[in-house]
């Protein structure tokens, strides 16, 4: 299985799924294309939220600002799975989370693009310039379709154990870290910040659920929300607190856009505090 | 064949996919991912529409803006088809139509959710907050991944006609019913409503197409218009009424947008009458 | 395998896959539902530029603004590929591609509709009209659906070898030609046009990416800008024009938008030539 995640929304994905089906049988999953344009972050976010619950699989992953520049082509095995994609830290945060935070279970592989075997397309193409150049086989703009591509399909059919048997990958370190910010906890008072506000308007932080634990309120930033356990715990168009599906503290509307209630956007700082530390 | 239809945009629905192939190997397609975010009618609308088209399949539907209330989770049988989705009406009419409106090939199960085993993340997760709370292996506002695609899978697995053998679900009566709105036909006036504008801006309503038939304009809230057989009966950018590919009443514009120009929106009431009666 | 491509959005697609699916156990792969609304040009050239990295499969394009009108439905062979859609120019740059501009690997076969049985839905439909009037089995609004994915399903099963033998195809010449522009290239000037703007701003010409070899800065419309192999050889924010990813001259801002930057839209006229002749 190899499942398929890039900012490209339409209709770049296709070129990247002819490719892989030139070279492989294997089974194609979208898990989105619509990641926000060139956000490594969010796109890093969202992959460790949504790749561990996947089956062992092949992730292409091809959110990559810096295409055409030296950054590395990267693949990481991480347990069962393996990711292929630009190294720029959009892998990382989700690599740790399939290799269990166990160092050994995550394994770093840059890919010679000079061994990567592009798939051309089904006829040559006949320009109206007549010059004598041509076009290289790769082009410097789309290395999701001219190096990732093929790289995750051989990933694939080789398996996360025989990485090394391939000849365009060498073991090696990863140039670019990302670490999704953590909080601060200090004596009941979280200090962290908006990681990503989904398509519902959700705003969703990197404070860890447990701070809620034990309040039927609290301060977001001063104002003061009901915690609840589901949006329908308070009525259709009011805020609330909540642990949301990734575990973390989540600024909600029941039935609306906390993002727009709460006035936060990703990146934003936020600040959780008992009720009463806040006058409330 | 499962097939998905939720609101959920981008990227959670790789999150129920995920799910489903950690637990079955069917074949997985996308209805869509974009119905109007919580409109439980539009969605019950385009189901209406759209699965009696599919081959016998298991369909998860996740339209659920009560996610975490006492609302069930329900399954039913309609015919050869199984619906797997939140009890709050989104799934009754696709339901009625794959049953053929006949009761006993509509049975309907409720799920207990004590029963249904979600699948945990690859790995588990380390919080920075350092409580000893920790989160229920389910969460309260995703239940698309955590209770309905484990129902799901299951579902497929064990087949329409041994519902019963499986221990998440037991046989119940439906608690929030649906039906689309019917018009009134009265002395060759129709009074309806918009059930859905689509992506073109063609305005869909409740009244069937026959009262078109036999006339060669039509008044629709007075404004007369040509019936068409097609866009194309029309200049590009005039108005005019159709039949639908649903067998419905349209009000469309030729390569335009029918909403915008008959000045209609989902909800609103819709008076279609012969031309001579409006004075055309 | 069958690939879709449509203007559909959501949901209409699954309706097609529905009845592909009836029909057929072929691999399904969407290349687009995106496509901009009735814009066969644009829908042109995508696909010309992404078919032909797909393996031998039937493709199945619906970009239709003529449904329902006299244009016929149209099947193409193009050498080991088939394409299936209507007969107003969206397939043809694709199948030339497709066919190595070869003219003996490009047949033409128009669809007698009369003889496309499509498929009905799961139960017949009750009315509350209580007309005696029935729609028709096919509609005059979604051929997609009622004509096109049922030929698809057929040429899929027979291949493209044997379309002659599917009683709905006859030997037909195609009506509608269409040929994206062609820039005309004079002592190192081209003047060519916009033939789209992707998603993320990048202006794509039809002037091929021969004009920059050996240039350092080119002029576009007078506008001096830096030739770079990628987005990255610029600054952040910065214009540049580059050869993108399909071999035609692209005028992009690096993490940027070019459509804004340069003020161009597809259709525009863009005069490329050297730094020096525009005074730069």
């Amino acid at each position: 299985m190899i499942t398929l995640a890039s900012d490209f929304g339409s209709p770049y994905p296709a070129a990247m799924k002819g490719v892989l089906l030139h070279r492989t049988d294997a089974r194609l999953v979208d898990v989105t294309h619509d990641f926000p344009r060139q956000d490594v972050r969010a796109a890093a976010f969202w992959l460790r939220e949504v790749l561990p619950y996947f089956p062992p699989a092949t992730h292409l992953v091809v959110v990559d600002p810096g295409v055409g520049t030296d950054r590395n082509a990267l693949v990481l095995r991480a347990g069962d799975h393996a990711l292929v994609g630009p190294d720029n830290g959009v892998l990382l945060p989700a690599a740790r989370r399939l290799a269990g935070d166990e160092a050994d279970e995550l394994e770093a592989y840059v890919v010679d693009e000079r061994e990567v075997d592009p798939v051309a397309p089904a006829t040559t193409r006949h320009w109206s310039g007549g010059s004598s150049e041509h076009r290289s086989a790769k082009s410097t703009t789309f290395h999701g379709r001219d190096v990732f591509a093929p790289v995750a399909a051989a990933v694939h059919d080789v398996g996360g154990d025989e990485l090394s048997s391939l000849a365009c990958l060498a073991p090696s370190a990863v140039d670019v870290d990302l670490e999704l910010p953590s909080p601060s906890v200090d004596d009941g008072r979280a200090t962290g910040e908006v990681l990503v506000v989904d398509g519902f308007g959700n705003v969703i932080t990197n404070v860890s659920g447990d701070v809620l634990a034990g309040y039927d309120r609290i301060a977001a930033n001063g104002d003061v929300v009901p915690v609840g356990d589901t949006f329908g715990a308070v009525p259709v168009g009011d805020r609330l607190a909540t642990v949301g599906s990734h575990g973390l503290v989540e600024l909600d509307v029941n039935r609306g856009r906390g993002d727009e209630a709460f006035g936060l956007e990703a990146g934003d700082r936020v600040v959780l505090e008992p009720a009463e530390a806040a006058g409330g």
